[in-house]
C-alpha cells in the first residue's frame, strides 16, 4: 500500500476517502480539512484571540492542537462539571498539555453556580436530562467566560460525525429551527454572545481518533457515562450504516446542506429575538435565562437562601 | 395479552404501535389507516374506476383485496416484464385471486415493447440499471393502460416504508425536486397522465405481511432476484435502526413531511413543463418521451427494422 502523495510505505487507508497516506501526508490531509473549514466558513483570523473549549476528549485535544499547530493564538477552557478525582486528573492532563503545545489554560468550576452540586447531582434534584441540562450549563459557562476574558471566538470540537447527525436528527423531527441553524459558524448577535465556530465540521470522527493517537496527543477513552443512551447515538449509528454502504455519503450530506440550505429550506418568517437576562445579563429569547431559572429553581429545592454566585 | 379494543385475547401485537388486537380489530385497524389515507389525500370516490397495479407481491395484492372490501370498484393491471414459467405462475396466481375478490384483471406484455425482450434482457442491451429502466417501462405501462381504458385513478401499493425511505434516501441527497413530489397522491396534469395514489402509504410494511397472512391472501414470497443491492434498501435499513430505538419514528418522520411539506421546503421557481412525446403522446419533459427514446436505442442495438409495437 503506498501513500497517493509520494508513493512510499503509507501508514493509514482512510476509510471514508479510500485514501492510504504515509504518516507525513495524513497530517498534511487532516490539517488542511481544517484550514479548509476555517476558510470556507470565515471563522476567524490570524489576529483573533481564540478560546477552545476543551473537554479531555479527542476532538477538544486535537482542535485546539491543530490551531495552535497552525499558528492561531489559541487558549483552553476547561469546566469542571463535578469535583472528585476523575475530574482532578483530567484538568492534570489537560494543563499538562497546554504546557506542551504553549497555550494557555483557564479552570472554570461549574460546582460554584451550582451550589457545589455536580452537574449530573443538580439535575437529579432539578430532575431534568443528564445531557441536555449539562450541555446547557457548558454553554453558558463557555460563553460567560470568552465574552467576560475578551475573547473573539469560541472553538469547540465538534465533529463531521456531530455535524451530520445532529441534522439528521433535526430533520426526521421536522425541527426547522434547528436544521436552519445547524451552521458550524454562530455569529455574534447580542454584545454578551461571542462568535462560536467548530474547525473540525469537515473532519470524520474516525480519521480525528487516528489523528490524535499518531501525533500521541493524550484523551479520555471513556465517554461521558450520562450519556449512555443519548439519543444522539442513534443518527450517528444511521449514518454508519449509509456510510458503509455508500463511501463518504455522510460528508457528501453534510457538504449538501452547507451548498443547498438556502434554496432548499423556507426562510423562518419571525427571526428569533434575542434579550438580555433580567438577572445575568446574558442572552436570552425569555426575561431570565434558563441558566438563571434553573439556579433559582435549584435553590428552591436546595432549601438556601438567595446569594452570591459560590451561595 | 388482550385486545386493546375488546378485551378479547389477542392474535397480533403491532410492534410499531406497542399495539394487541384481536383477528377483527387487527382487520378493522388495518382498513382504517387504509381508509384514513383515501380520505386525508383525496385519493378517490366512490364513483371512481381504480385501476390497481399488481405485480402478484404482498402489497399490491393487500391493496387491491382492501379496495374491493370498502366497496370500491377497483381491477387489477398485471404487466409481463418477461416470459417464463414463473411469470405463467404469477399470471395464473392472479387471475385466480382477482375471481376471488370478483375483480377484472387485464394483462399487460411489456415484451412487446421491447422487440421481444424482457425488461432485464432490455437494460442489458441498453447498458441500464436494471431498476431504473425496468421501472420506467412499468410507470409508462402502467399510465397507458388505465388512459386508453378510461380508468380515473392509478393505485399501487407503495407503503409506508418505500414513501419513507425514498424521502429520506432524497432528503439525504438534496434532491429538491424529489421531495417536493414524494407526494402520496399525483394528480392527473396532462390529458394523458392518470391520477396515482398510494393507498397503502400510512400502513408499515410488517403490518401489510401480517394482513396478507392472516387474510390467507396468495402472494409471491420472493422479492425481484435483480433488486439485490439496490440502493432503496440502505435507507429501509436506517429507518428499522431509527424506529428500534424509537417506536413509530418512521411513521411520524412521514406524518411530519406531510405537515410540514409547505412550510418547510421551498417551492421550486420553475415549475415541469409537460409536453406531448412527439412518438407516443404521452406526457415527457423533452420532445421524444424516455420509454420511445429507449425502444428507438432497442431498435439500434439489435439491428431491427422501425415498425409496429410488435415488431
Amino acid at each position: 500500500m503506498k501513500c497517493r502523495i509520494c508513493k512510499k510505505e503509507a501508514i493509514v487507508k482512510l476509510k471514508h476517502y479510500n485514501l492510504p497516506l504515509c504518516e507525513e501526508h495524513f497530517y498534511e490531509f487532516f490539517e488542511k480539512r481544517v484550514k479548509k473549514a476555517i476558510g470556507k466558513f470565515g471563522m476567524f483570523s490570524n489576529d483573533d484571540r481564540i478560546l477552545v473549549a476543551v473537554s479531555g476528549g479527542k476532538d477538544s485535544m486535537v482542535v485546539w492542537y491543530v490551531l495552535r499547530k497552525l499558528g492561531y493564538e489559541a487558549d483552553g477552557l476547561f469546566i469542571r462539571l463535578g469535583n472528585g478525582e476523575n475530574i482532578d486528573k483530567t484538568q492534570e492532563m489537560i494543563k499538562d498539555f497546554a504546557k506542551d503545545i504553549g497555550g494557555n489554560l483557564i479552570v472554570e468550576d461549574a460546582t460554584r453556580y451550582l451550589y457545589g452540586l455536580s452537574t449530573f447531582e443538580a439535575t437529579r434534584v432539578l430532575r431534568r436530562s443528564a445531557c441536555s441540562f449539562c450541555g446547557m450549563v457548558k454553554r453558558y459557562l463557555m460563553n460567560k467566560v470568552a465574552v467576560e476574558m475578551g475573547y473573539d471566538v469560541l472553538a469547540t470540537g465538534h465533529n463531521l460525525d456531530d455535524e451530520a447527525s445532529q441534522l439528521l436528527g433535526n430533520i426526521l423531527h421536522w425541527q426547522k429551527g434547528y436544521v436552519l441553524r445547524s451552521w458550524p459558524v454562530l455569529e455574534k448577535t447580542h454584545e454578551k454572545f461571542v462568535k462560536k465556530v467548530k474547525p473540525l465540521v469537515l473532519n470524520y470522527e474516525d480519521d480525528i481518533k487516528l489523528y490524535a493517537e499518531m501525533r500521541k496527543i493524550p484523551f479520555l477513552k471513556e465517554t461521558c457515562p450520562f450519556s449512555i443512551g443519548a439519543t444522539s447515538k442513534v443518527y450517528k449509528k444511521m449514518l454508519s450504516v449509509l456510510e458503509s454502504d455508500q463511501r463518504g455519503a455522510m460528508l457528501s450530506f453534510y457538504m449538501g446542506y452547507i451548498r443547498e440550505k438556502d434554496d432548499f429550506f423556507k426562510k423562518d418568517e419571525e427571526s428569533v429575538n434575542l434579550n438580555s437576562c433580567e438577572i445575568c445579563g446574558y442572552p436570552t429569547t425569555s426575561k431570565v435565562c434558563y441558566f438563571c431559572r434553573s439556579r433559582e429553581k435549584l435553590r428552591e429545592r436546595l432549601g438556601r437562601k438567595r446569594g452570591t454566585i459560590e451561595g
